[in-house]
């Protein structure tokens, strides 16, 4: 009863409402009791992720709003400053030279894990490894606040991939914040370790970052996957789709609601014409497009890289920098706002327009060059900034793509948070834009079919280069779902498609994406995706890869067992096994566990305990000789036992790091501390080397004990691989379950390790270079069927090979692939044409005989 | 320079065939060059992916195209005999019911596993488990000719489900095909084990069967992934977009080349206006049609199910039908098409129309209520069909959408290649434009916004509806990318992505998807998803679940050991522990060789080695007393051994069933081989009795040995849990590694077992039924701190509330949903409008506040 007398009340209320729009008090009220009994009746999941996407979609209109007043500010300062060159070009440079500073110096001071894309990191976050400091409201204001201000400023940087690790953060802090009220919550924000339920909670972020910045929920979600997970779990799928449409939903509504929009419509309308979006032949420039786009994005890539690099190697230069951290942004702050000065060099490359206006410009699907450029271009347009009257459009857009170009791989290595993909979009779509431009000028009456002249839509190359390069430099399909929600329109669906896969297919092979180019700079840990034409790693098995001298201790190992252990690797687990003999897997411990439990074993308790235990044998034993005071007695043991403890402590280097400041820890804290012993009687007869020496005995002979193992927290079934565990089903269990090592055995008996490096290293050892496939090491033995003896040199020269393979020029593989893949297109267009021309023939036979046959059962019907 | 000249050679070629369009047998000649030369440089899968494109595409285009045929020429003859109603209902009804009638025949004697949608067994199939015959060349033939068949004969069935099981096999079939070439195929084509690259081929090849499907190759993906997988591996993504984007393109094309279409289009291309695509306040009726379709959707698979569990459990109907296969599906058939007979009941259904022109006209964008349906209408459209002189255009719909419900559950039971997709979208379309009629009625002149009136698109609600309502049925969100692909236009992304996720939301909490609902009902072995609000599962660990008695063998075990444990179980694999104190886990032995190894074990050869060495020792303590003819004796001694084996061989019965054939057929054969012991003398002093014995004697002997494990096969690393492991985390694992059974061992000791089935049991107990969550049985102890004594009792009273609760009946249930949901609805509207209202209050006086900045700015500069 309780519940339908809820929902009349809540209902009736609600009408009353819509009639007065008024009363907002009373629903309030209505919130917090609809609240408590929804909590308990619906699982929290999804409420979670409305607040999560609502959240999101605010953060996004309101930074964007900021976003355009700044912008809106630089451009009225410019405006208003008309009347002298020079003052205008101060006002034009200053302004994001200011604020590029601020947003670097804030991110600097408050969480400098704010700086960059931010993708990469959650990559790393989502494949198992504990970030510390990306996931803190700290760095959500530094990277909201530090966002903003880059983008106000007019640089080419983008909003997508710093929106990413925004959203994961929410999702962070909203996790913490909702554990207050208990329930799943709890799970997700307890303690040090990320659970699952947190990693299914941040890969649905990830969509709501892609989906509230551009309004894409489908794309988002597919970006995110695409860009994030390695597996993904489908049942984590609704999740995704839910935050990210009622993120995307409300990001729109409330621009509706601010009377930017009449209606819920895409971000960057297109009007291309539905009934004939495109010509079959018109084809081959998409493919063009595609190819042309995966070099690009592959080059785009390694320049970005390059600058990284060159910047880390000069020592002379980093130094200067680091001491004044702003003065690098700033510089390259003022290079490129004085290159796109408009009255300057500007002129000749639209520098007045923002990102947003040239996205809208390059999607108009009028054509620029038929129009004759001066007169039909009204004023207010855009368009009009591609106008000038001594440089053709074509030259202008060239211009346009390679100083965007460098600029953009310049911008993106700024120490502010900034994405790549927005900058990377428009200089794609100036690229679509510029050879749809020159379809145009080439058929200016359009590939003529039956009859009906369709002209080109230039804007629709647009549309198909942004997908394209974006597609490139992220390695990812979706960049074409995410287009078709941008622009609202899905016609070129095919030529969109074609063209990415082909930029990717030239992409993948050449360079990795911008997202694993800045993790291996980062050093983050990774493990590489298994190639295009993988079906080598068939062949390679865990046994060709595996280190055989595994570090081990058995349930017999003595505390100087695990000392020398700890002196000796640097693994992160060792494993157990029962007896050296039977090498029999137990299960694994942390190192962090051995060092405690030895650290204790050689604790000062044990120790004090030992030396009271000696000193009561002695006082017995002295007793009888000699009885001093009491007092003076118990103080000299005291001291004794300290200055003994801290004399010998740093002597005994027990282990390499981290054993020793716990050791020294434990010593000198004992020095403030009273010892209770106050009863026991002492003679002077102990010698401080006798005391050493038993005090080292006594060390020895704990060092000799076994361990017991009662105690310990052992990860009782370490994953285990078998020797003929192929390295492709090896990188699929590891990139599933995120290991980080496993054990191989066999029967039971441990024989190896392999980490992560191991797999790594194999993995790239068999990469492709230039078409010749490198094989790891020892692949090549099981073949031959030899074993053992040559296997060092063998080994040396195919390290040879492998350095001379990778010292050949990045020149040389453009030129190799670019001729590979022609031949490829120019193979599969003939087998398609001359199909084609059979299967036409053939189908147009069939379609006369059958319309024949139809003509005459119609005869024969009148009949 | 060979690569150069092949370019320069291939281009020269290009170029001058490009002019001629003749040439054809050159370019045969060129592309077996060239073939030879990209097989040996570029990875051949792609080359796969694009030969399963173009077969699909091909047989996707022809499908097509003999439906379309056999659907036209039921409509000739229909047409032909307007004269005489009796004649034209004859021949309406005797059409579909022989076509119905050959495919379900011709399925039934080629292969009856083509038989129904296909999609379960893929499933099930990409989930590790082999099913034979589904994937050979005989199911193929039997599944495109039945297909077409079905489909021809106009009853609603889908193309989409069988249509991904014809691309999975046709990948099978490439890949057998393929492997002559060597290679990679040899991997996915080797043996009776498939391996991961063909599960690989065979998840690309279901992205395939629907992207050829509906020329939506984005929507094939994700609707692939949704639908089969639990995992899915981003590294195979691009195999599915690359395979599916060519098929989609080929399909196209052929429709281009055949002059249906003057350009590549979508397959339902719709022309909704762009600018102004729907109303933010129509959204409510967009939510409402999710909602109702999600309720729908769980009503048909309710409805499918009862149909198929009613046949099934009537045995004298059953009895009847099993005997005469082809009598079912004639009735059916005959129902069916006699409800739509045109001048019969079919006038108030739209009975002339196929499925095809049936969602045409309901994609229409025109509105049918206000153009007063007689006098706009031109003949030739579809819209006519709707059109009646004595009904309404609503009643009209209302009976379609009835009678087609419950025509679609009942034809999809039939035993033929269908699928249930296309008869849900379409009646979810017809249920949209009904829906969109009826606000279009309501709102003559649109939704009143600031001055233009845009009139409602009732188009958009049907697609809105075909959308929602086939991703209840289905399960599925990516329905939404499907509609977008097919019907050219995304411009209702919002209200369709809205309406998709409700309908799941609803269906997903009342009913399985179809596919499982199938996949129960067939009993096939799956795994459950976790549920939505799914956070209990975190406090049910492994060991509430597992089961202790675990059968295991150890390294000290005899063959008698064996033989028990053969006996008793039934699981597919035994443990090998080290022994029976220990416990400790080296492996898992298949059953299978555990079988083997007793039979050869005690097989003839060991026998008869017994015999002969038993017989040889007789000799020699016998020759001395008499000395009988060699050759008799020989003889003698053959026959007895022979009868001796087969006397006594089946009296023992050493495993129960498969065991029990081998050594029959051993023994069997053995009477008719001649053994080469023609040396042996022989006496007549052995007894029957003795030597049975004697037989029995070594038997007992052998079986007492202790087993040598040298010669087996033992799997060294079968996977671990340990007893803390959650019942999330176990269940993540089972299906990411698509795991049978697991060990659950602590530190090496093997404590217990968790197969698929307590997973199962586990999962499905604590499902939300209406709202209270029943834990597992054991799942409580843990918190209440008792153990032990009370937990039969618990247990069975926990059984006790499940099942009162499952007895609660279907419309409850519905009833409470509505109630939650329409609560939930309303919650979210208030906080929204109240949100709303805050916020716009804000943001008008920050716009305000900003514009009079700007205002008093601009004085200001022009001062």
């Amino acid at each position: 009863h309780c519940k339908v007398e809820h929902a009349i009340k809540i209902y009736s209320i609600y009408t009353l409402n819509a009639c007065s729009w008024s009363c907002c008090a009373l629903f309030v009220v209505c919130a917090v009791h609809c609240q408590r009994f929804l909590m308990s009746r619906v699982g929290e999941d999804w409420i979670f992720l409305i607040l999560l996407g609502l959240v999101m979609a605010l953060v996004s209109f309101v930074m964007d709003f900021c976003i355009a007043l700044l912008l809106q500010a630089q451009k009225w300062m410019y405006g208003g400053l008309d009347s002298n060159v020079i003052l205008q070009y101060l006002a034009w440079v200053t302004y994001p030279v200011v604020l590029i500073s601020f947003s670097a110096g804030f991110t600097h001071i408050v969480a400098p894990q704010a700086a960059g894309s931010g993708i990469p990191e959650m990559k790393t976050i989502l494949r198992g490894v504990v970030l510390k400091e990306y996931l803190t409201l700290k760095t959500f204001v530094a990277k909201v606040v530090g966002l903003t201000c880059a983008l106000g400023s007019g640089l080419p940087l983008g909003k997508e991939g710093p929106f990413v690790h925004i959203a994961s953060l929410c999702a962070a802090l909203l996790c913490k914040f909702m554990s207050f009220f208990g329930g799943i919550y709890e799970y997700c924000a307890s303690g040090n370790k990320w659970g699952k339920k947190n990693t299914e909670m941040l890969a649905a972020a990830c969509a709501v970052g892609v989906g509230c910045c551009f309004a894409a929920p489908i794309g988002g979600v597919l970006f995110s996957i695409e860009v994030t997970s390695t597996f993904f779990a489908v049942r984590n799928y609704w999740r995704g789709f839910f935050a990210a449409t009622f993120s995307a939903f409300i990001f729109r509504v409330l621009a509706v609601w601010n009377r930017d929009e009449e209606t819920i419509t895409a971000l960057f309308k297109t009007r291309f014409r539905l009934d004939f979006p495109f010509d079959l032949q018109e084809l081959p420039a998409f493919a063009v497009i595609g190819i042309a786009s995966g070099f690009g994005g592959a080059l785009f890539v390694y320049l970005n890289r390059l600058i990284v690099q060159f910047m880390r190697k000069q020592k002379t230069i980093n130094k200067f920098l680091m001491k004044k951290r702003l003065l690098y942004p700033a510089l390259v702050t003022l290079l490129i706002s004085t290159l796109s000065f408009p009255p300057g060099f500007g002129q000749f490359m639209a520098g007045q327009l923002t990102q947003k206006e040239t996205l809208v410009s390059f999607f108009d699907n009028r054509t620029w060059t038929k129009q004759g450029m001066t007169e039909d271009f009204n004023y207010d347009s855009h368009s009009a900034a591609w106008k000038h009257p001594q440089a053709n459009v074509f030259v202008i857009l060239v211009i346009f793509i390679v100083m965007k170009f460098w600029m953009s791989a310049l911008a993106t290595t700024l120490p502010v948070p900034c994405g790549a993909f927005m900058p990377v979009f428009v200089i794609g779509a100036a690229f679509g834009r510029l050879v749809g431009e020159s379809m145009a000028a080439w058929f200016p009456e359009g590939i003529n079919t039956d009859g009906i002249i369709y002209p080109i839509v230039p804007g629709g190359y647009a549309v198909v280069g942004a997908a394209a390069l974006s597609g490139a430099v992220t390695h990812t399909v979706s960049t074409a779902v995410i287009v078709f929600e941008l622009t609202g329109q899905i016609s070129h669906i095919l030529p969109i498609m074609i063209a990415v896969i082909l930029a990717n297919a030239v992409a993948q092979s050449l360079q990795p994406s911008i997202y694993d180019s800045i993790i291996r700079i980062k050093k983050l840990p990774y493990l590489p995706e298994l190639g295009w034409g993988h079906h080598e790693k068939y062949n390679i098995r865990v046994e060709d890869i595996m280190v055989r001298d595994v570090r081990y201790i058995t349930l017999n190992s003595t505390y100087r067992d695990l000392h020398e252990i700890l002196l000796i690797g640097n693994l992160k687990t060792v494993a157990l096994v029962e007896s050296a003999e039977s090498m029999i897997l137990l299960g694994s411990i942390e190192r962090a566990q051995l060092q405690a439990l030895l650290t204790q074993h050689l604790s000062r308790e044990r120790r004090l305990e030992f030396i009271r235990d000696r000193a009561d044998a002695e006082r017995k034993r002295v007793s009888v000789v000699s009885t001093p005071s009491s007092e003076e007695g118990g103080q000299k043991v005291n001291h004794e036992i300290s200055t003994e403890e801290s004399s010998f402590t740093p002597a005994r280097p027990i282990s390499p790091k981290p054993l020793k400041p716990a050791l020294k820890r434990t010593s000198t804290a004992e020095k403030n501390i009273e010892i209770p012993t106050s009863n026991i009687t002492h003679t002077h007869t102990f010698t401080y080397l006798w005391k050493h020496f038993k005090i080292e005995e006594w060390e020895e002979q704990q060092l000799d004990e076994q361990v017991n193992f009662n105690s310990w927290k052992i990860d009782p079934a370490p994953f285990q691989l078998v020797e003929r565990t192929s390295l492709h089903k090896t990188h699929t269990i590891f990139s599933l379950l995120g290991l980080d090592h496993a054990y191989v055995t066999s029967i039971g008996r441990l024989i190896g390790v392999v980490s992560l490096r191991e797999l790594r290293k194999a993995i790239e050892g068999s990469m492709t270079v230039k078409g010749v496939k490198v094989r790891p090491p020892l692949a090549s033995f099981r073949d031959s069927g030899t074993s053992g003896t040559s296997s060092e040199s063998e080994a040396t020269e195919l390290h040879k090979l492998w350095d001379r393979h990778t010292s050949i020029n990045l020149f040389e593989r453009f030129v190799w692939c670019l001729v590979v893949l022609t031949l490829g297109n120019l193979y599969l267009s003939c087998c398609f044409f001359s199909l084609a021309v059979a299967l036409m023939t053939f189908f147009l036979q069939l379609f006369l005989f059958f319309s024949q046959f139809r003509s005459h059962s119609e005869q024969f019907s009148q009949l």
